[in-house]
């Protein structure tokens, strides 16, 4: 018998998650039946948008319940197969993450099938990539700039977030696009960073005054916002947008532990005169360009042209505060937990 | 020889303007030369984006100058012509508002062209509505409702301001593509009013508790917002938007006249999860959708489905108190001055 240590929701957090918030219990795998494969975790991600499901309110996913292992992209590998087309040593990607094995029928892997299921084969590629630049995390980055931010060849693109797993994907995508490329970051290890990749202008939101920070750095404006952050950083991006610049709205984990409402842009008002597009977006909505990414960006990192950092954290008991990290900054690039 | 009385900006407002803003002033007008007409304007518009042009700082048109006569829609009659195509008694439409007469090369008429110059002909139809269901207002409504808000049959729409010029066409056009419709006003008569052109549900915002009113109205929520109001509105509509939605920012006129930075919406972090769209709107961008505009309200005039109001104020001297007046509800429908 297989067993699996999990990680369960133990309470709601009030504000930063905390250990105290989590469980670790261990539990019995059942053996695969006929159709069905048992799949070891190799990698499992912590993704901001998780703290979201950790509230108990309706949103596009159902909220996590207390007592139950939480959910999330991982990828594994099948060390037992009774289901056709799925053989040991496989990689799988699934939202069966925060637990070391499972079984489960192929077609359950997850509920989203365009995102989900058996991985390709790409060259080169630690599995940890799936659940980060050619993941979940990746596609959102790709979609969003994209679809939604519809850059043009000399666009100015700012990034909030630039150094984590989704804002250093959209920072160098933008620039294969063309664009002359402004991100921010939280420290200025993760700005040389940036600079290394080829950003343009980084800037450390800590050193103070964001807005003229980004003034100085697109003294004409921004054409597209890829928000991360959300706060302070989308009030300077309306401020800073040009005439039809697009701001895609990915996620403001500057708020995702608030317990009271934040107040909104006190500029939001610029929409109007500005003719602006504030546009939020959810990656599930976008499985249809998943086969289309995965050309894209193998293609853009076989040619060397998409680098990527990975915060590493080593085994199940650690994925609570990798989790927590995300929301001090501990990560540069996409946080991995390994299993 | 003739004569115009002109309004000016004497003083930038500060706060809601009031008389003491404007001077009076009568000046005489040149005799037309070759290729030129003079026109005698017949009606004037006030519209709210003008408190906009009243500050002092860059915009999508350029601020109103101290001690110079102000610009705005108008609609006026040819009396006097030496340009070819043009004869008396032809109606003009152009940007030189607040003015009884002016001089002009037809190719001046207005900076844009799409929107201005001679009027086509409508069967009994007065020619104040060139400036209001015909005219610039009416094509907000067109474009902002049926461009941005891309409003599908069965959808629910809810638009603030719905008494006023553009609401009240908003109001209108969604019920004729098969949309349910809420609509806000600031009395019991406009509510009145909005009901008996067909609008589902019509809510006096001034009765208190618009979120509850907008919830009840629209238990399901909405899938289009129009936007003239901005504020609280944009919250509610942000709270009550169903996935995908899309708001179409038109106007915020409960902050025009603010003297320091309104909060912005608080719950702007749903722009992600509900995946909205807000998008701001500037009808001058939309000039090429005019000739398909006249005529799609022309045939819905004919057929009785557009209804509108004026409320008519009389004499260029009363165009300061009709611009005033805008901003504590006086209108229903469009606020127009017959000169």
């Amino acid at each position: 018998m297989i067993t699996s240590t999990e990680i369960r929701l133990k309470s709601r957090p009030v504000g930063v998650p905390t250990a105290a918030n989590f469980d670790v219990a261990t539990v019995d795998v059942p053996a695969p039946g006929a159709g069905e494969v048992l799949v070891r975790n190799r990698y499992m991600s912590v993704d901001p948008y998780m703290r979201g499901r950790m509230y108990d309110r309706p949103s596009y996913v159902p909220p996590f319940q207390i007592g139950e292992a939480l959910q999330g992209h991982a990828v594994g590998e099948i060390v037992e197969s009774h289901a056709e087309g799925f053989a040991p040593g496989d990689l799988v990607s699934s939202m069966f993450g925060w637990r070391e094995a499972f079984t489960v029928a192929p077609a359950n892997l997850a509920a989203m099938p365009d995102l989900f299921g058996k991985l390709p084969h790409v060259p080169g590629i630690n599995p940890s990539a799936f659940i980060g630049v050619l993941g979940m995390p990746g596609l959102t980055a790709y979609v969003g700039l994209l679809e939604i931010g519809q850059p043009k060849a000399g666009d100015t693109v700012f990034v909030s977030g630039g150094a984590g797993a989704v804002g250093s994907v959209v920072a160098q995508i933008a620039k294969i696009k063309g664009c002359t490329v402004v991100a921010s970051a939280g420290s200025a290890e993760k700005c040389d960073w940036l600079r290394s990749v080829g950003v343009d202008h980084a800037i450390n939101y800590k050193d103070g005054n964001l807005l003229a920070q980004v003034q100085a750095a697109a003294p004409k404006g921004i054409d597209v916002y890829f928000d991360n952050v959300g706060g302070e950083h989308l009030e300077v991006a309306i401020e800073v947008a040009r005439q039809g610049a697009r701001l895609a709205e990915c996620g403001m984990i500057s708020q995702y532990n608030d317990t009271a409402p934040a107040p909104g842009p006190r500029n939001i008002i610029m929409v109007v005169g500005k003719s602006l597009k504030i546009q939020g977006f959810i990656v599930s909505n976008f499985g249809h360009l998943r086969a289309q990414f995965v050309a894209d960006m193998a293609g853009w990192i076989a040619e060397g042209r998409i680098r990527w950092e990975e915060t590493v954290m080593d085994g199940i008991a650690q994925a609570p505060a990798a989790f927590a990290g995300l929301f001090d900054g501990t990560n540069t690039g996409k946080m991995v937990v390994k299993l």
